[in-house]
């Protein structure tokens, strides 16, 4: 039995893994949960699953859930804390086995580091983690021992594909993306897109920055470095292909010349069962066997980094390290977040990254607190250079 | 260093094998080799590979042999036998470390049997050796604590792929295969196909009967069989999947809906040299990495049974079990041979197999006089069908 802490249960890979929880209910069991602010989904995976703690956002939502628990005669002992020390609580909380680290943003990076620092071995689909500090994560991880098993459908597929082989037996990696909604559009028309034309991801059903993050393909420049940590592997063994059908989730080529493959249906239950039940594999619930007979056809393409210069920030950002991951996160967020709100062009996504970059010294992060300062100081940077662009 | 015996070192895959070993050769050394009548490249062989030991077919084959190498000056201690105890001389000698089994037919099967019997792991071509005696085989293999590494790229794909994960979470595997040349013949055509069409392999450049087997797909019936031996899984767990640009090898679909996958350009050096150095991958010499994007699609389809009815002859022979996937073995090999000899129609094929197996009765092969005795029967059995067609 294997007690779990989830990281955003509430968000698209959060409700996912519960789940996957919920059909393997004799292997796992729910202890922590934490959440933002939508308090109807958490009540009610939490009459679901009857967990012994749940972190809220903000101490005003404290007593919000309290009533709608009551309301539906929720009787099980139950503490509800909140803020970034009731974060911190349920991720490090003696009896969670396993944390799985779910939540947006840096938001989560706090409770996941600290989780690793207190030896528990983590599931993590929140990328932000490793991109804005992956040498203090992994460096924690290697002292304590810890297992860090992705959830994400690219590098759980690396991480599948390395089992056939030693790590330095490898040659490349070869980074899979469907390419997003504009695969196909012109660059020209690239200023006229909407947030809704970004927001219409082809294979994935995700929040609102990743969706965003694979429309510009930063999502695969985030990927780069996510993998770069992962799995060792320097920035130049690191490859993007565009797969439209997004079936063939990464790939592994060897030095001997094979390749390995992991492929199966869009559904992010198989990439969190296997981190969850890892180095097992378990039936799942359902059909999700893959049926390439009835697909036909794969495709694959270079991705054309004219069109989406993301996905080449991303590797420069790796290339220079020290703080420039961590700023190059922050910008994207800020700049997805005004494209959203319909306040910066699509096309300028990577402008205002590239300028943060190019402004943020290349100086190490030595710890959290200098990885929240590079965070909160790249932000406003971009916030200033959003602002301008809007003048 | 290891010290390899090659079964069959003129044939191709013979000859690819000793490529890989040129390449590599600070990690093998050639103590012995087989060759049927290809004098030529045998002498060329030796004096390249300098082995201690050679076995050809017939002990006329000795003298000729012996004077090509005297006219070329080769001054190397060498043992030159013949016939069938050279065979198994050459497989067992204690000097050998592993034997590459490449020899085509039922030839090498006593040579490989018995190598293994001497504890000596093999890299198994010859995927006869499985088909008319696999119960046996495993067997010995099983008692004798040795390893049977494939060397035909569906098979070395299935091993590479079940590295990611354990025997019993396999699901399923799938068996890709090229459809070879008549993948879009009608079948009203298949009545006139000729020899010199049927020889013709979209992919492989392979032996006359291994490609009139990728032709009639009888090769992949032979390989469900093989499969079941190597990895212990049930007929029903086999599927085969029509891939014409074969590059995926085979796939493995686990119980989580993860499914694994070998990819890479056909070259037969890839397989070998995996089982050669495995546990290790070594790095090719020379440029064997895919280019995906420049190959842009990879096509799926299901197999035709009705126009190529071998494939579930195949399956329907391990089904049944004992002496008929020998039978069925033995047919194909007298079917085909009738056909390159202009004296059987390719679509008579099947026939004269499905005959010869519904005459055969179900029995257990407990020995290889067994095996050798139906195998005999079974040709007698099949050639005076192919005669009974010709008039």
């Amino acid at each position: 039995m294997k007690r779990l802490c989830i990281l955003g249960s509430t968000g698209s890979v959060g409700q996912n893994c519960l789940r996957v929880v919920d059909g393997l209910a004799d292997r796992f069991r729910v202890v922590s949960l934490t959440a933002g602010s939508n308090l109807a989904v958490l009540a009610e995976q939490i009459l679901k699953f009857k967990p012994a703690l749940v972190a809220v956002g903000r101490q005003e939502s404290v007593e919000p859930l309290q009533q709608e628990l009551r309301a539906r005669g929720y009787r099980q002992p139950l503490d509800i804390v909140s803020g970034h020390g009731g974060l911190l609580e349920a991720s490090t909380l003696p009896e969670v086995d396993f944390v799985v680290s779910a939540s947006h943003g840096v938001t989560g990076l706090e409770a996941t580091f600290e989780a690793i620092r207190a030896g528990k071995p983590v599931g993590l689909a929140n990328k932000e983690v490793l991109v804005v500090a992956g040498e203090l994560v992994m460096r924690v991880a290697r002292e304590r021992g810890v297992e860090i098993l992705p959830i994400d459908s690219e590098h759980s597929a690396v991480h599948q594909c390395l089992r056939a082989g030693k790590g330095h037996e490898v040659r490349r990696l070869i980074l899979t993306g469907s390419g997003g909604p504009f695969l196909r559009t012109p660059r020209k028309e690239f200023d006229f897109i909407t947030p809704s034309e970004a927001l219409k991801h082809p294979i994935w059903k995700m929040g609102g920055r990743i969706t965003v993050d694979s429309a510009t393909l930063m999502n695969k420049g985030l990927e780069i470095i996510e993998a770069h940590w992962l799995f060792g592997l320097r920035p130049d063994q690191i490859q993007v292909l565009i797969h439209p059908e997004a079936i063939v989730h990464s790939m592994i080529e060897f030095r001997d010349g094979a390749t390995m493959a992991q492929l199966g249906v869009a559904d992010m239950r198989i990439p969190i069962q296997y981190a969850l039940t890892y180095p097992e594999r378990v039936a799942v619930n359902g059909d999700l066997g893959l049926d390439l007979a009835a697909t036909e056809r794969l495709h694959f393409q270079p991705a054309d980094v004219k069109r989406f210069p993301c996905l080449e920030l991303g590797r420069e950002a790796l290339e220079k390290g020290g703080a420039i991951p961590c700023a190059l996160n922050a910008a994207d967020e800020i700049a997805v977040e005004a494209f959203l709100a319909c306040r910066l062009r699509f096309s300028r996504i990577p402008r205002v990254i590239e300028e943060v970059m190019s402004e943020t010294p290349a100086v190490e992060l030595n710890s959290l607190d200098d990885v929240i300062e590079c965070d909160q100081q790249s932000r406003q940077r971009a916030r200033e250079i959003v602002a301008r662009a809007e003048d």
